[in-house]
């Protein structure tokens, strides 16, 4: 297709479904064209260009408009915005950057071209919805793999500094959440509006997807508190470690500070000619090994002084 | 039986309650005739071979469909995925691992024979539903008594890492609460439908079921802040062991370091024959003494310091 | 009474209101004779002999079914389950123990004898529940007061470990609220049961009960919170407390520790004979002096060091 | 007046509105009369008797029974129980202690007198209900400034003991969310109860006052938060500074240690006379400036090391 | 204008819609004549003068008053309030301080004059309305600019004290929170009130505006996550830190402090001439190497034992 305008001819034209699909969001010209085309609300298309959307679901009369949010691991995660206008008979899809990430999409929509035929936008845009949700399945996944491996490492090596791995993850799953909980709202306000129509059943599909969000919710939670669960192990481990390295400064410190004031005191100059009062050891016969034991029997005494306090064994 | 096929001459008799037990999710052709048999719906047999389901509830006009998750303990903890088709006259439960684990409730249920003969499939499958509750009542005593355990121990030696353990025991406990929290909303939705029916008294069961999970939801909670209450307490355990370690070592070092810096003081060489200012001490005759007292006096000193501080009490 | 069966001929008779309160849960057969002449239900039956029931209010048609807990301190929290069936003109309460619980009860009820004669079971009901919500104050005033003692405690000595006590205080204030908190709702239930009689006026008197629950549980929660910025009074403490020990490590240590080196360093054994250039402090007139006065400004330098550091203030 | 009987006569003169203010809980004949005269409920007076009640308001029929809690700061806070009936023509309130804190209160009624004189007993009831929430307003705001007081000291000295300080802080401030979040409650009822009445405005004067409530508790719930973000930033205080004392500990340490062995090497007495492998540096002609300048090296080798490490910059 | 009796004429005019902004909230009498002529009531006029409103949406029957707040950097956060009357037939804007920060907003109402013109008040004060929200999306992305600033040094350099910092991007977040939670509420209920009107679509504004404050506040939680996750981050970092500090330290000291007692033990002065038992070593021919390789040997164990100990490893 060459131009917008003969999007028209596919409005007029009776086809049971027209989806176009619309890459980037830059042309203004475009929208609005487009707009004036399938009556589409300006309050609306100004969403479509403004990239900070959060997923909703918007009744405009005729026309639904819903936004989401499609993971993309770039390898950094990327959220790219996906609008959608559901009106009868069409399904406009706008993607925030050119490629086609809907390729799969529309294999799969391929396949199932019999129910796609038979059955309206709404199910069309189910669809969609079902393909984009499913996306999120690896990527949370991916994530979860990420935790495991930090878990077995901060289960492993306790004093690897974890926690800036643990702040990225988790600033990424709390983009999912942002992405994922609003998701869940816009399906079942869809299920609700679809289970109106009491000849399409589409709703239950609607409600199958919901269920998928519901599960992808309970899948981010069990990874954040998996993430909250790290943090607390490896600050553990670190505590941990560190009462370690303090035990053994405080045992040799301990046994050797005062062994060393003892053989300072030997070491002292007092002189021994002067006066019988001065270091009379020096002289002694056993002097030497006198000290030798009295040093021996400090050391001793330390250690079991540490024994007793629980500090040389090996669980502690 | 033999084949899948010979299913259809249970549906076409007149037999009160159809009880078919699945052992395992492999074979999509198999889930396929019986859908087509009894009817069951495409997204719901999908549901029946994904094994990552939670617990729902879900009506699909004449069949309602039960996804639940049993625990296990082989020895780690798993939660096998139970789903159940209950429509008129029939009951179809799908375990996720060939293996009979119903063969307890088969007992019961056979004990029960004359209640649930009289009783239809919405009675049968309390039965199933109550019995899969109950398996959790040992899974999560384990756990408390677990915890119990590590508290002793905590109380006991203060210093033993629990941390992993606490963590092992929170992702359960977790994972428990993430199967049991929606099992509980299954049965209250199961209760509310089967209420309407004036005639049948099924729901008081359900509520009873329900109260149940109540019940499993508060030991669940009541075992999750005991560990982190376990964990706290643990914690706080490594401070004071940290702070008893610091001190020994600040009273060790703060008496005998000084005592050796005297000690070093009368072990310079100054030469004493070169004038009479050089370290005179000496050839003091009671030098010795006097620089014993010196250090005497100093530790004396430091140790009364030590004790206005508190810091060599028992309970401190 | 010698029989169960006897109470047959209370049922029979037209006594306003028959009181019949069971001590302990050991007899099935009693139970279910009782069930029989009362018209008790078989699930309610089980739960009064499950003594792992949390509160609850159950409506069996004729019969109401409550389920209560009851503290006792023996020394230890105990919290006893007392069930009760109230029906038309018959109470029967079924305590976990051996022992008459309820005599304070029945002379309170005895000295009220006019009312409860004029009134019927659901008055009695009230009652029993209201003696039973009473005996939670003394409890949770007990906690309030360990906890209060507590807090004097961790305000005087900054460093004693109560960290296992305020661990075992918040045990108990949990198993607390989850006796109270749905005994709450047992009342508002109740409540609203016995305000659809316009007649009766008993619905008054559980209003208020129920706002004696609301005021448990505020009590509750006040001390939990207490109980939690105790711990947070007392691991502050600790670490100022390590941090005070730290300090004093650190004074003496970097005080002595260069002033030993300098010692040390005149205690080396450089011939002083052999060269010029070896040690010739030693022999200086003022030799000693002078290296005691290095030793002093050395000292000194450092004291004000750690003044400008701010270590050697009183506030610090 | 001299005695409550006297209040007959108001009850049965066509007085507009009378408004009776008692003063102490204590005699409970009084009361008994009162409730004769006004027709009051006599688990409300129990209620009014009792000094624990939590704020609430109570439909009696003809009656309407409210209790609050004012503030007093005296000068510690402490939470007087004031209650309140409003019934057809009359308003009675109860202070719990003597004393008469509604001076003000009166001279604001008085000014308005028109209004009052004009509206009935439930515009009185706002007037009293009004000035009890404005009390809470100034000592709200002086915790606030308690608040940013310790803030700045928090700021400035990073080291001062702010924990028992803020800890009292937040006991008054959950103390005082209990009293102002059920008078919420209470408002909000009462602009319920009175927005029924077409004719009468009242609940626009309720409403503005539940709004100063809402505003109250947004005041605390501001300086809860403030109390916990400054408690933080105390202990990352304590944690830095101590960080800061440690490091200097191991600088000096570090440097001197080493040194200090390095001299007490040369303080070895081997021989020197019987070998020539014993010692030999100390007879070198340069031994002494050589011993020295390794010495001097291993000293800026460790700074260098500091450095390198970022121990010695400034913003560390 | 002059006077505020001149608007008395834009009143009675049949203009289309009147817009009056009033800069300052002082003068209380110009208030009680805008009062008359427009018919506003006396507490919203009250709450217009009390500058500490927090944003809400009162119905005074023909008049709606709706209080704001707007934030400004100038350039530390404040939330000037804005008071809005929308009538019928014209608007009033009250801003707190003199100064005209709706020309930006003019300008934009001039611009869509047409629609202006056309649609009524409601649609006027929903341009304002949205004019005010927009204030709050640079001053927020400020701040999230401000904290993805502090990540980058977090990340880069481990011991900075970034708390202080923290703590006031968390006031102002704090207090936005509180600006903006409220407002989200006012439209909200504005749109309902609008959406009962078939003819006029403004509620579909008002819900984009809506939609507005939500992605705010989601904005702001975001925000509000990223600072906590910084703390963590940052307290890991010290706590790190703290660790690598007290190896260092260690290492040092338990390798030096044995050394430095075997220098000491060979300078000890024990009189070898009186005894072969004293000191022999002294006067062996390889006595000091001996002394060296003993000194080595243990400077190697240690290294060794510290190595399995992984305290010298580069990633811990």
């Amino acid at each position: 297709m060459k131009h917008v305008s003969e999007l028209k001819s596919f409005r007029e034209e009776s086809a049971k479904v027209t989806w176009v699909n619309v890459d980037g969001h830059g042309d203004q010209e475009t929208f609005s064209q487009m707009g004036e085309i399938f009556g589409l609300h300006a309050l609306a298309l100004e969403d479509v260009m403004n990239l900070h959307q959060r997923p909703k679901f918007e009744d405009y009369g005729e026309t639904d408009f819903v936004v989401l949010r499609m993971p993309l691991m770039t390898p950094h995660l990327d959220l790219e915005q996906v609008s959608m206008f559901v009106g009868d008979g069409f399904l406009i899809t706008i993607q925030e950057r050119p490629g086609d990430c809907f390729e799969a999409l529309r294999d799969r929509i391929r396949k199932n071209k019999g129910q796609v035929r038979r059955r309206g936008s709404a199910y069309l845009a189910y669809s969609v919805l079902d393909a984009i949700v499913e996306t999120f399945y690896p990527v949370i996944e991916h994530y979860g793999d990420q935790l495991e491996e930090l878990e077995t490492r901060v289960l492993a090596n306790a004093t690897e500094n974890v926690v800036p791995e643990i702040h990225a993850i988790r600033h990424d799953l709390r983009a999912l959440r942002r992405a994922v909980a609003p998701t869940r709202e816009v399906l079942s306000s869809m299920a609700r509006v679809e289970a109106s129509d009491p000849q399409d059943n589409t709703h239950i599909f609607l409600r199958d997807c919901h269920d998928h969000t519901v599960q992808l919710l309970e899948a981010l939670d069990t990874n954040r508190e998996l993430a909250s669960s790290l943090m607390e192990l490896h600050l553990s481990n670190v505590s941990m470690r560190m009462n370690e390295v303090m035990k053994v400064l405080t045992i040799i410190a301990t046994i050797f500070i005062p062994l060393g004031f003892l053989a300072g005191l030997y070491g002292m100059n007092f002189e021994v000619d002067v006066s019988p009062w001065n270091m009379p050891e020096l002289r002694w016969r056993y002097g030497y090994p006198f000290a030798l034991g009295v040093m021996g029997l400090t050391a001793i005494g330390l250690v079991f002084f540490f024994r007793s306090k629980g500090w040389l064994g090996k669980g502690s």
